[in-house]
């Protein structure tokens, strides 16, 4: 299912009929797997890969050239519920989304759970079934539950390399 | 696919196609997202609200007001396996469910992973990616792997707040 | 959605149209539940269980009598990517499939991840919500963040007394 999705040129949706989008935007060359759903009010940059069993909720930016693997799971509330304290039905007026972005270039492994509010660096690499709780700064390698900075992204220096190189 | 579920009225699926249920009964109001596949001899409360990509299996016994969050798995076995000690198929009569209950207005985090038998309270909230090992008292807030409690539901606090306050 | 891919005899898929299997090979009498994909160049024994929102990727070779429990994500690529260096796309060419295997009989818990190039033993049994980052030895039982092993499957035991008291 899609509905009102706005898909930039070149956009490669493995099969349309498994997956659920609605009301977002999805950048050029971008590739979206199966049993993918991407809420409303979020966009999704150029040249993404957005795995397999993915949910990408409302509020989420990704830049351009980001990796997400399968499995993995955004979320934008910090104490989510059914149900008000009078026991009444929660409706959008009650409760607000908490944004969520995701810098350029950046992966994010399988399995892997973001909280709500988080700023992923550029460059960073969060480590398959790691819970993210805090920012990851740019580069930045995270893994673990909590998710804590286990190293930096040597992937950098060659893409730096290679622009120097350059003639 | 819906075979033989039992609905209250006024329940919410949002793509019948792109479910699973069967042999399960969904109480009132209850919102049920996509890729969702609910098992047999299950029971949700009403007001419910069970986001995408979980998995309620046989033997889960959900209340009122509760909410599921994605990529959420309920188990009902502490030690599966596909194959007896003989090497031969495993079939119902193998092996027994260990039943699991939530209490209502709980609340269970993305990603987060319920073991067999546990139970969880009335007005608990379990934290995102968190492996539930261990009963969760009533109100508690649980977190990491295996989840521990960190907090206590001030949401309680304004229900009853709100109980003594009215006329 | 079903394509090229080579079925044993008694393989029981539950819902076809609710699954994305492609150039796989999946063993006689081996079950598969909803809103599993399991990619080209990937291989299931016979007798195994397939459970919902798993995903198989491509390198994964998986023994006979094998329990794959709900939401178990494997992963063949150590750091992941969409883009190269340069900033285009990554394609085939531009990383290498590390292979995973599962030993016979092996049974791996609901949402566990499994890091790539790992091999789990025969017999062996994953927690569920687990992150294997390390090879798993026969007979172990492994749980936690990164996985540890925390036990030895008894049920070895029952199936060598078994052969034992056979006639």
């Amino acid at each position: 299912m899609m509905v009102s999705v706005e898909l930039g040129d070149g956009v490669v949706i493995h099969h349309p009929d498994l997956v659920n989008m609605y009301g977002c935007r999805i950048g050029a060359r971008t590739k979206v797997g199966t049993f993918v759903e991407i809420q409303r009010n979020s966009s999704i940059g150029e040249d993404c890969k957005i795995s397999s069993h993915s949910f990408v909720c409302e509020g989420v930016t990704i830049g351009d050239g980001v990796f997400i693997g399968h499995g993995v799971m955004f979320t934008n509330d910090r104490y989510p519920r059914a149900v008000n304290a009078d026991g009444s039905q929660q409706t959008d007026k009650d409760w607000q989304v908490i944004p969520t972005n995701v810098g350029s270039r950046a992966s994010i492994g399988s399995n892997a759970t973001i909280l709500a509010g988080i700023t992923i660096g550029v460059d960073a690499l969060v480590g398959a079934g790691a819970v993210v709780t805090r920012d990851v700064p740019d580069q930045a390698i995270v893994a673990g539950v909590p998710a804590v900075v286990v190293g930096w992204n040597e992937h950098v220096q060659t893409r730096r390399q290679l622009a120097r190189s350059a003639p």
